[in-house]
């Protein structure tokens, strides 16, 4: 899916429809809370004394513990799903109380509330108008946000921040300096010297489908393009529905990423797949 | 419970609280996905920007991938616990980007949105007003929605056209023909030659309980009714309090349907029981 | 932290936030029903044709069936982080359709909604204005809720009910006489003769933390104070990032508990801790 496809999506608006509903930005939440604990619940209501007419949206609480880029993955992933002015807060913060920062970036017309460990690397790399802000603790007292526990800074900052954003009672700006965030092992595919586009296996997602750092818009170059997982090749189809039964394919999932699966069964435990497994498109020989 | 309680179940409102709050139709949601991914909170957006004003209620979206039935059998018991006008998006979807129609059955003052794989099969059988249209493409255009994706129809088209039709900005009659949905291997209970009423385990709940096919109508027409499972007798109690420590026991669950239930364990565990198992209800001689 | 550090921090407003929102009371919920099946969903629409206007958040669904001391932990070390005005139902409830009863708490101008099977104890026994009330079922006809089912209280009454406090269309008093509540396992920590600090774990959280039943209040008496368990001694930090790699610590959580934890991993797995283990605090001789 080109790149204009994928902004496009975000707005499939009807002229009728369009004058009934407008999109309205929402706030999402990613974390690594669980659903087993209240912290999400908690955190929720001090969002909700803030925002109170803004929806929230749970992206998912499920990332694995201390895993900061898996929630940047899904993000990166995601976020064009979401209404322009949307604010999406990640918290993965396995360094909560520690020197890290945390900041927000403002990228497409999105903003991003997350600790700088990470988690938003991916997104700072590959959208290019992407602007990081580091939050200042003096930025935060006029909104009467304050680091009140060593442990839980979803709840006292991230939450209730990203909330002041999405009222638009605050702007990035007004938080802190422009800064450079941490990046972390993802990167977005790049081409080898040899043609091919390089990426990985990013996550590994419910149903065992391998989602990859590889791009619609990267493949999009490559004509007649062949999927590469060490040495075994992969058919690239159009839908799952098109895979024989246990056969492993590729295809661009809905997301507009390289996506490995087999037909109604798990990919990764099929191919034995890793977060970090090495991904190749090739272009055949004639095929350009 | 006869069938007046259960549609009687759906409005239990007093006087004094009829006067301030009037039952207002919901959207339900019930899919695969999982809550590890963030395609809960995707389609949630696209439902949002259409029907922002209209509750939106999670079903559960931990139903066995790939077992379009499971979602069908929840809907079946727990439609009438919403208000009349709701609409039930059901996405369990392994045929999406192939054959399989998108289908929308009206019944009962209810409306459900799903692929036609079964899903809707015992719903469509067993209430007699039931209606099924088979959604045409061209009928989703003026809405401003087409197939974007080949592998997310929920996001693209189940979840945005059932937030139309809540918002009551077009109809299931204008979305295509009459059809008659594929049946899935879940049917209601059916009464045998010998009198004796034989129907299915249909799902394990969360506590280990096993449902079935068999509903407290079809029930109440067999007074002193045994309940057999194999050739092992059940007691027919009221409530899981009256089961003695470890004693497997069938009672009339809250939705008015047949559980075998064990008092604070798990039925499915100590009777080793499996979807599909055959449960029969016979009438002791002499008891009519 | 100290007790009016807690209750301030259920209002950190700023003077400018504080003019444009105001803190609105919500629901929470819990329960041990799990989010596989559509019992969450099925309660939720109860309480929303009721109380439409009034945020419905989730603390957790996934207690450990019929734990229900597990629920009243999680709301003891919770419910301060809520408004006041808030209504939290509780039910995790493997009595129901027996003899228990159905009780309003009211403490801290919070309610609980519950079923009288100690899962309120610890809240009753802590919070000096605590005062319960046992529903009697002729106080619920006029709310037009009756015990419809055998099975589902959470739906036929507690849901609905808090619905209706928390719309402030009944108050507590109104719902039956004052009671003394069952009291469970679970107790606040004790002072033992000879000074320490006496608590229990009460709690495993989804990070592999082991909570306790020892409040940042009652600790802060002892200063110097070393945490014990067995006769392992643990540091006490004040956030997880002081905790070398690997090293077991003790820590005031963002509740205002004493948790034990490991940086980065389980302390229940690395300590071989359950729920029920001693843990006490000790004062250093000369530390006074």
């Amino acid at each position: 899916m080109p790149a204009t496809n994928r902004a496009r999506a975000q707005r499939p608006r009807a002229r009728r429809a369009a004058r009934s509903v407008r999109p309205r930005p929402v706030i999402t939440l990613t974390s690594d809370f669980g659903l087993h604990d209240p912290y999400v619940g908690i955190m929720k209501s001090r969002i909700l004394q803030r925002a109170p007419r803004i929806p929230l949206i749970d992206l998912t609480h499920e990332i694995a513990p201390f895993q900061p880029e898996q929630a940047g993955y899904w993000l990166w992933c995601s976020y064009l799903q979401f209404p322009a002015g949307s604010v999406h807060i990640a918290v993965v913060d396995p360094g909560v109380g520690g020197a890290r920062s945390i900041v927000v970036l403002e990228a497409a017309k999105h903003r991003f509330v997350a600790p700088d460990n990470g988690l938003l690397g991916l997104l700072a790399q590959s959208i290019p108008d992407a602007r990081a802000y580091r939050v200042e603790p003096r930025a935060l007292r006029p909104l009467g946000l304050t680091f009140a526990s060593a442990t839980f800074h979803g709840r006292d900052v991230m939450g209730p921040l990203g909330a002041e954003l999405a009222a638009r009672r605050v702007r990035a700006e007004q938080l802190g300096e422009r800064t450079a965030l941490l990046l972390g092992t993802l990167r977005p595919a790049v081409r080898t010297e040899g043609g091919a586009l390089e990426g990985q296996v990013a996550l590994i997602d419910h149903f065992g489908n391998a989602l990859t750092t590889i791009s619609a818009e990267a493949l999009a170059a490559l004509r007649g393009a062949q999927v590469l997982l060490g040495t075994r090749r992969l058919r690239l189809v159009r839908t799952y529905a098109e895979a024989r039964a246990d056969e492993c394919v590729a295809l661009i999932n809905s997301s507009g990423m390289l996506e490995l699966a087999v037909r109604e069964a798990s990919a990764a435990t099929r191919l034995q797949l890793q977060v970090g497994a090495v991904v190749q498109v090739l272009v055949e020989r004639g095929a350009d």
